[in-house]
């Protein structure tokens, strides 16, 4: 054996050795999540979907995975982030509108009276979000939500709200996409409100987020082709909207969906009639210290039905205080 | 030197003489595209916004192309393919529908009266479209279409329809992917109706097809989720639907457009209109003997008002006779 041959083999085993303990230990893809069940049945599932020739294969262009937002990606108390936002607005905005001192339910935000804000129910939210959210261009409304992520805080954290999204959400969405999986937010909030943050924070494109839309038209402002968000509503994507919408922007049927509220009801329900393996997932809130505690009789989230549901048919819940070691990507 | 090391240099030299002749002359990527302008136009344009460092660089993310199916990507003579479907349907519905023999349009399809069918203009196909296109959940909807693919035939080339796809343009949509473009359909016809061949037939897959849409309802039926197909129009991806629905869909500026009607005019626009290099096409039917040819005055796929634009503004069109050597992938 020469020189060359030895260093030649010495240099192979060395890689062989350095590569062997990473093989036997693959880095954790969700060490923010305790190992209970939910991670294990998550590692599970994504295992058995994706080992080519096993029995519950599925290819990858099939591999839908669909997230709700609010309470399932980010926080959504006190209020919904997008509600925070189009009160600020409001606020912004009154100096243009005096008649919004004496007009519900614009007079309630500007008094901060959230008992008669509470009062103008369905119709009044529905108000404020098309005094709010249409009017503008597609273009003007997106810069006009990032600056105010950029300067908004929530009330609490005291943090952009931005921040308040789920460490352990982040990495379940990196594990998925890293296996294959197309992942989709499907959520109540507005589809132009978050595409303005999806891809920079969840690392979701914004093909691929799905939301609640108002009409919009196409016409040449100036000679400028423009696209003018109306003040009508066009869809509602929460409870069977769910299902119905991922029908229309996706065209399959998903294998993972989580959600946290009877919102996501349908969309479980239309994820776990498809054949085959599929999982289905409630982040129940039930930690007051480092987020919030809340299920069956919250205004905000409110998670009763789906939870008995779950229970009964042994999906995952995510129970945050037990299952995550870390909420925030802020904490310690 | 020893004989390892020769036999490692003789090696790394044949490795090295081996690959050059393929890194100077790689694959044609546009082989049924003659070497005329707008082959040309599509490789710099390619080159331009994927070369890293390049002043017209664009990320891979932003690289959305978006393609009209009818007439763009297949073909769209004698009638729309999917306008086929819907007469042959009301055929094969008739003998339930005693009543049709008398109703028009119904009675125009049944009796062949190209003349009365025409007369009952947009409203008559709205209602065929509904007749034959609702009442049934999306997943028997497709199965309904899959076998009428098998089983239909061109009148004129006696093939299944979508052996009617431009070769030239199925080897565009490749080579875009191949350079990190992600394709989509943005056409007038069905959603669920393309979206049964899109991935089998283009590499598009379902949630990259954009279309007109009638309104769905989610339902349980004899227990089962099922998304029910309502006789009711949602939304038409036509003309100035065409950017309407490619902000709500992908919410981001497509880079390349092509199309080959005035149907495609604002979709063209709103393209052109962005920031940095865009590319335009249009596909002139110029070629009667290997396919047809048609323009200012055709009732299908008019191509007019979208002509003169292009060429005032300097934009792709493509002469079908002229600048594609096959039209079909089964030409010689």
């Amino acid at each position: 054996m020469n020189g060359t041959r030895r260093a030649l083999r010495f240099t192979l085993t060395a890689c062989l050795l350095l590569s062997l303990p990473a093989q036997a230990q693959p880095a954790d893809p969700l060490p923010s999540w305790n190992q209970s069940a939910p991670k294990l049945a998550i590692l599970k599932f994504v295992a058995d979907v994706t080992r080519e020739g096993a029995p519950g294969f599925v290819p990858a262009p099939e591999r839908i995975a669909v997230f709700d937002n609010d309470g399932t990606l980010w926080a959504e108390h006190p209020v919904y982030f997008q509600l925070a936002f189009a009160l600020d607005r409001v606020k912004s905005l009154a100096p243009a509108h005096p008649e919004w001192k004496t007009k519900a339910p614009f007079s309630a935000v500007l008094s901060g009276d959230q008992k008669a804000l509470a009062a103008s129910g369905e119709k009044g939210i529905l108000e404020l979000v098309t005094a709010t959210h249409a009017g503008m261009t597609t273009a003007a409304f997106s810069q006009i939500v990032v600056a105010w992520l950029d300067s908004a805080r929530h009330p609490r954290f005291q943090r952009p709200y931005t921040d308040l999204v789920y460490q352990p959400m982040l990495e379940l969405l990196r594990y998925l996409r890293e296996k294959g999986f197309k992942t989709y937010i499907v959520s109540g909030g507005g589809i132009a409100f978050m595409r303005t943050f999806s891809e920079k924070v969840y690392g979701v494109p914004p093909e691929q987020v799905i939301g609640s839309t108002i009409l919009t038209q196409y016409e040449l402002r100036d000679g400028k082709p423009a696209i003018v968000r109306l003040a009508k509503l066009d869809f509602i994507d929460d409870k069977a909207g769910k299902p119905v919408a991922i029908e229309k922007f996706i065209g399959r049927r998903p294998l993972l969906a989580f959600g946290n509220s009877d919102g996501d009801r349908q969309m479980l329900e239309w994820t776990a009639a498809g054949r085959g393996l599929r999982l289905m997932g409630l982040i129940h809130h039930t930690d007051a210290e480092r987020e919030y505690a809340y299920d069956r009789k919250s205004e905000i989230g409110r998670l009763d039905l789906a939870l008995d549901e779950a229970i009964a048919k042994n999906r995952i819940v995510v129970d945050m205080r037990k299952d995550w070691k870390k909420i925030f990507p802020f904490d310690p």
